[in-house]
């Protein structure tokens, strides 16, 4: 699997729709999501895949510069349901079509049925003309592990190891898992993610590489901060590892919001059963380390927040050759997730086949 | 607008479903479709459009050489309601995008709604990242037309003239239409089609060009044979014609089946107000006519029919440089078509846009 910051093809995304996650009929969202497809076209081609009710909407929404098709699916978190691409030794594209259960299944997940997400990663590969390998027996979502490309897979206990996802697995089995299929040599294991009852902590909201050797992670010093705890241990576990090169990782601290970002008072979600609620006051996973490399850009997550410009230069001091750009996405985190969420990139190969 | 003879990139079809239409709830129509995608397969690749229930199923069903895409519509006749394909000066892919009424509309059309049929040749342009011209303001199906690639189209009154398509134009305003959207300088005029009840008489059942200067119809001396007065006719017409160069159309003879094919007793069809019923003992459009040509390849229609054998031999000996494939699609022609109706040829280009 190559790291997010090598050479992309493409960046597809799908189309939320679902009135009982997303606040009044989408409409918000889908705006949100636009402004991060267009920021993304800036610097490659996006394909945007909406269901067949959506299609016509997301057509016209969209600028004719963006790709839209159909593709069904029960929500919008195409980095989570979506394939996790490889490159083989030939230079040819491979994919992982993870199974996936709602980040928990009937245990802990969001939402029943996942039939349509789970078929999402397949549908990709079509497209591509990409063969997948189907991992029946081991659950997965592509938000949950960050790799080095040279190696090195990063990802939480505090998800991997919930009981929704591979409860009959020990962490080693799990670890092989991943070793096997991402050909790496080396597991990076963070204690904890900062939304347990979401994803059950995926490592995209705190912590990822931004190239060989180096990492970047959340980090604040407000005690009253609620990502505090977790920030300080994965910037003190990261700066303790060495990935499977040997090298001693550098991490970089991204700062949190000023203010905690918390659900506002008028909602407007549908209420449906067996969907998770959005409640008045609930804390949002809004993580500035949510952010999408794209080929010469950084696409970054802004809250209107006081620390939004802090968190944008910190970015971009990190990517010396590529342009951060910050996109509104405060109707993403309401949602449950942010740009990397909503987002999977297709890496550049040598050969494609017919 | 390039003849179907000429080189093709490949070939998109819609995936049988609906139960209304397709007897046993489409499953022998979906095993007739797989017969032809795959012998398609043998000369080019070929991808099949399903809708999100039949995805799985349709995945399944085909081997892997053959893409499998999701995609909605109302029925399973992509030559109709997908995009016929163009290509423009600098050799790019361009397509029109017909304004589709389901044959006819609410004045004779075969079923309501239509909606999503309508959207299926732009979704396909966006598959191909063709840009398209849409005819907002004109009424045409892909089968209603075959062209010769160096400027004459010919097809039928029947059809062209229905009251269900085009009632406030001029014969000579749809002919100026389809010369304008195909770039063609001539238009053949045939009078008649074969199922006037169906598609009004298109002009895939009864004839075509099998090269410039040369074309292919239906042709029957046997008096008591339903297409007999149709097939005399057209065999009369094109033989008096000339193209838009000038050349008297050269006219070869296919022949019909020996025994009519008819609806068999036992049809299990969901019966659907506003859906075209299908009762035993009506006549089915069994032409050999409504073949596709494709690379290095002819897939002929066979009813199990005495003059089947016949048929391919004579449409064999008509494409020396191709391979005629028979193949039995009695199960598609209870659906109201044949192989031309379900297919739609993508020519190959010079040059694609990203």
């Amino acid at each position: 699997m190559p790291g997010e910051f090598e050479p992309q093809e493409k960046i597809y995304m799908l189309w939320p729709q679902r009135p009982d996650n997303w606040r009044n009929g989408a409409k918000p969202a889908q705006k949100a999501f636009a402004e991060v497809a267009k920021a993304i076209r800036r610097f490659e081609p996006v394909t945007v895949l909406a269901s067949p009710e959506q299609f016509s909407n997301c057509r016209n929404t969209l600028p004719p510069e963006i790709t839209v098709l159909e593709m069904t699916s029960n929500d919008a978190w195409v980095r989570d349901c979506g394939p996790t691409f490889l490159v083989n030794d030939k230079g040819s594209l491979r994919a992982c079509d993870w199974k996936f259960n709602a980040w928990g299944g009937l245990t802990d997940g969001l939402y029943f049925p996942w039939d349509q997400d789970d078929l999402v990663a397949r549908k990709i590969c079509e497209l591509e003309h990409a063969d997948s390998y189907r991992t029946e027996d081991f659950v997965l979502e592509g938000g949950s592990i960050h790799v080095d490309g040279e190696g090195t897979v990063m990802t939480t206990e505090m998800c991997l190891l919930s009981a929704g996802r591979n409860p009959s697995m020990t962490k080693k089995q799990i670890g092989k898992k991943l070793k096997n299929y991402l050909n790496c040599d080396k597991v990076l294991w963070i204690p904890n993610g900062i939304d347990k009852k979401e994803t059950n902590g995926h490592v995209d909201d705190i912590a990822c590489f931004i190239r060989p050797g180096e990492a970047a992670c959340i980090y604040t010093e407000n005690k009253k901060h609620p990502f505090y705890a977790v920030s300080q241990e994965v910037y003190r576990t990261l700066s303790g590892m060495t990935d499977a090169k040997g090298r001693k990782l550098k991490v970089h601290k991204i700062c949190c919001t000023k203010h905690p970002v918390k659900m506002k008072k008028q909602f407007c979600i549908d209420q449906v059963e067996g969907s998770k609620p959005r409640k008045k006051g609930e804390l949002c996973i809004a993580s500035y380390l949510n952010f999408l490399i794209v080929n010469g850009g950084v696409i970054v997550p802004q809250y209107d927040d006081e620390n939004d410009k802090k968190a944008l230069k910190q970015i971009q001091k990190l990517f010396p050759d590529r342009r951060a750009v910050g996109v509104h996405t405060k109707e993403i985190v309401y949602g449950g997730g942010n740009i990397h969420c909503i987002t999977q990139q297709v890496p550049k190969v040598r050969t494609t086949a017919k």
